[in-house]
C-alpha cells in the first residue's frame, strides 16, 4: 500500500489542488526552413509536434510527474504559417481526472514585419501521468477560479464523456466488422 | 476560365478517377533516441509528425499536386513505442471531394526482437490540393473497388458531414460567447 | 534619397517609438536527449543557440525587419540544465540605436517534478536590422517607461561605449602585433 | 556453454530458418529542404544514411537481435533526387552467414506530380548481429524460395568471397607499403 | 562554344592544375546521442553521411564549382564509434578526370579520455562538378607531388577502370536477366 | 583522500603538463539550408553552437575528462556566412587553471567558388572538467612553448582576473538593487 502511494506525486498525496495558472505554458518558435514543405509553409505534422510539446509542458507542470500523450481531439488548421513567422503556442490544464488531464492548446502565428497575429489552430489533448516504469499515477485535482476556467472545466467533462462514448462505439463497430474474419488493412 | 482550369491537375482535368491502390503509401521508421522522451518512449507529437508525412504521401499520389494538411480527426495513442522499435505507417485515400481528400493512416509498432506487431494509432486526415501560390485546385475522384474500400468511402462521407456540423456548432458557440466581449485566452 | 528611405521599416519612417513590451518574447523548451552531452546536461552551445533565437524574436518585433546577430556580451552558465527540464527564455529590447538594438535575454531552468526554477544565464546581444539584400536599415527608437526599463536603457548605452572602446583597443593591439609579421593562428 | 548459447537469437538456437519475406522492409521518405544541398538535390550522404537505415530494418527482422553495419559494397548514384520527391527504399536479406547477413537495398525516386518512378541506387550491405555488449551472435539461416531469391542467395556467396579476397589483397598491399616506414595519410 | 566554356570553372578554363593540398579538408565531429543506435554506437549510415560531407568539401575545393556524389567504392567499418568519441575525417583529391574527381576519405575515432586514435574506415568517392542547372562542367587537373600522391593518383586511374568494367558487366548481366521479362524487386 | 584523487585525470595525478598542440582541434562545416535564416545566412546561434563544440573538443583533449561550458567572453560576428560556404573552426587551450581551462576559438568562412577565406569570429570560452557525477576535477597544466603561446597564456591570466572582477562587480550591483525588493525580470 505504501509502495503504491509512493508513486503518487506530492500534490496528489496530500489531496492538494492546483490552479490553472500553475500549468500555464507558452512556447514561441521561429519557423525555420527545415520545418517547412516545398511551398515554404510549416508542415502540419511539425505544428502537431509543437502542440504536443507545449501540451506536455502544461501536463508536467500540473502533475509534476512523467506524462504520456493519450489522445488529441479533432484539430483544424485554419491559417498557413510561413518561413520567418513566429508561432506562439499557449497551453494550460482544463481539468484533471484520476490519472489523466485535459490540456487545451492555442496556436497563433505572428508576422513580425506586419505586426499582426492570426489564430492557426486549437487543440485538446489528454495526457496520462506515469511513473518511471510507465505505470499510471494519480494527479492533483484542478480548482478552476475564473468563469472562463469554470466553463472550460465543465466542457472538459463533457468532452471526456463524448470521447468514451465514441471509443465504445468504435469498439462495437470493429467487433461487428471483425466477426466475419477480415484482413482490414487501414 | 482557362486560367482557372490550368490550375487543375491532369487527372481532374480529364475527369479521370484513381483507385485506392494508386495512393497507398508505406513508411517504416526506426525509433532513434532523438525521437523519444526521458522514459525512452516515442513522443506523441513525433508520431503525429510521421502520421502527417505518410498521409501527405498518399495525398500527393492521389492528387499529383502540392497539398496542405487541413485537419486531423480525434486520435488515440493505444500502445507505447520504444527506442529501437520499428514504426510501420500505412496510408491511402478513402475519398476525394472537390479539392480535398480524406486520407486514412494506420500506425503499428514492431518489436524486432520478439517479432510481434501491435496497433498504435489510426487517424483520418483531410488534405487540400493547392497550386504553387497556395490556391485550391480540383482533384481526381476516387473509385472504390473492394467492399472494404466502399465502406471506407461511405464512412468518409459521414465523417465529413460530422466535421462540418461540428465546425458550424463551434462557430455558433464562439459567437454566442464572444457577444459579451471577452478575452478568451484558450 | 527616397530609395534609401524606402528601406526603413514603417516605424522608423514615421519617427515612431516602441515600448519595451512591444518586443517582449518568451520561449519555453523541453530539454530532449539530442540537446545534451554524454552526462545528460544541456550543451552550452545549444543554450547559446536558444538565447540567440529568443533574442532575434525581440529584435524582429522591435524592428519589424530582418535582423542579424552582431555580437553577444560575456555570458556565464550559472547552473546545469538536465534532460527533461523546462528551459524558459525571456527577451526584450533594452535600447535601440540607429540600425542596431541591444536585446537582453534571461534563461531559467524549471524542474517540473520539484516545481522549482533557477537562473541559468543572462545575456546581452546586439542585433542589426537589415533589408533582404543585407543592407542596414534604421529602426524605431525605444521609449523606456518603468524605472527598470530606464535603468536598462542607460546601462545599454554604457555597455555600447565599452564595446566600442574594447573593439578599438583590440584593433590597436592586433595592428601592433601584426606589424612584425606573424602567423597568428588563433 | 549455456552462457554462450544464451547469446543466440531464438531462431538460431532452434536451428530455424527464415524466408526472404520475413525480412522485407520498405521505407518511404518525403525529401525535405534540410536533406538537400544548395542546388535542391538530395545529398549523397543522406541517401546512404537512408540506405543504411532500411538495410538495418531487414537485418533486425532477419536476426531478431541488435545489428551493426560491417560494410557496404560499391554504390552508384544513377539519378538525382529533388526536394518534394518521394524516395522509396526496399530491403531484404539475400543470405545469412554465421553471424552476418548480406542485405540488398534498392532506392527509387517518385515524382508525385508526374507519377513516374526512376531507379536511383542499389546497394549490398553486410550487417553483423551482436548482443547488448557488442559480441557477435549466430543468426538464423535464410531459405531462398523463388528463382530470384536463389539467384540472389548464390550471388551473395560470390560477393562474400570477392570481399574477403579484396580484404586480403588490401592487407597485403598495406603491409608491403608500410614495411619501409611511411606516414600514409589517406 | 563560348556558352559552353562559360560553364567551366576558372582553373579549368586557364588549363591550370591544382595540388593535393589545395583540396585537403578535415572535419571533426563529437558523437552525440542522436547519431547513435540503441547500443550507443554511431550508426553506419551517419558515418557514411559524414564521409560524403568531408568528401564533398575536398571536391568543392578542387573544382570550385557545385558538385554531386556519383559513387562510393566498397567501404568496411573496422571499429565501432561510441557516444562521446571524437570522429576525425580527412579528405583530399586523388585524381581529377574531365568532369569528375576521385576523393579519398579516412575516418578515425579518438577516445579523448584515453587519448588514443583508431582507424574506423577509408573510402573512395567520385564527385562530378556541375553548374547550377546540374550540367557537368570540366574541372582543373591534379598535379601529384609527393611519392604518396603519385601512388594515389595512379591507383585512382586503376580504380576508375575497374569501376567502368564493373558497370559494363552489371549492365550486361541485367540485360541478360531482363530479356525473359521479370519483375526484379531488388 | 584516495577517493578524491581517483576523480583526477591521469595527467593531473602525475603532475604532468600538456602542450598547446595536444589540444588543437579543427572542425569544418558545410553550411546547409537548415542552419540558416530566411535570408540564407548562417544563424548567429548556430555559429555559437559550432564554436562551443570545437571549444569542447580542445577541452576534452587537454583534460581527458568530461567538460562543461562555464562561460564565453564577448563575441563579435564580423562577416556573414552563407548557404554553401565552408565554415572552418579551430580551437586550442590557452591556459589551464585548477579545474578550468581557457580555450580560444577562431572561425573563418571559405567561399569555395572564389577560393577566399574571411575571418568571421573569435571567442574565448572557459570549460570546467567534471567527473560523471558533475563534480569538478583538477586538470593537467599547460606548458606554452612558442612566443605566441606564451602571449596567449599570459593574456588568458589577465582575462581571468577581469572576469572575476566583473563577476564581483555584478554581484555587488545586484545586491544593491535587490535590497529595495524588486521584481527584475531581465
Amino acid at each position: 500500500m505504501a509502495a503504491d502511494f509512493s508513486r503518487q506525486s506530492s500534490a496528489a498525496k496530500s489531496g492538494a489542488t492546483r490552479s490553472v495558472s500553475d500549468s500555464q505554458s507558452e512556447m514561441t518558435e521561429l519557423v525555420l526552413p527545415n520545418d517547412t514543405n516545398t511551398l515554404g509553409n510549416l508542415l502540419g505534422g511539425r505544428l502537431m509536434h509543437f502542440i504536443d510539446l507545449v501540451g506536455a509542458m502544461a501536463a508536467y507542470r500540473h502533475s509534476r510527474s512523467h506524462v504520456v500523450t493519450a489522445s488529441m481531439d479533432h484539430i483544424d488548421f485554419i491559417a498557413p504559417v510561413h518561413v520567418g513567422d513566429l508561432l506562439i503556442l499557449k497551453s494550460s490544464c482544463n481539468r484533471a481526472f484520476r490519472t489523466s488531464m485535459e490540456i487545451g492548446v492555442k496556436a497563433e502565428v505572428e508576422n513580425t514585419m506586419a505586426g499582426v497575429r492570426r489564430h492557426v489552430a486549437s487543440a485538446f489533448l489528454t495526457f496520462v501521468a506515469v511513473d518511471p516504469q510507465g505505470r499510471k499515477v494519480p494527479v492533483a485535482q484542478l480548482q478552476p477560479e475564473t468563469p472562463d476556467e469554470v466553463r472550460r472545466y465543465e466542457d472538459a467533462g463533457h468532452r471526456r464523456e463524448l470521447r468514451e462514448a465514441e471509443r465504445e462505439r468504435r469498439k462495437t463497430n470493429r467487433e461487428a466488422r471483425e466477426r466475419p474474419a477480415e484482413s482490414a488493412k487501414i
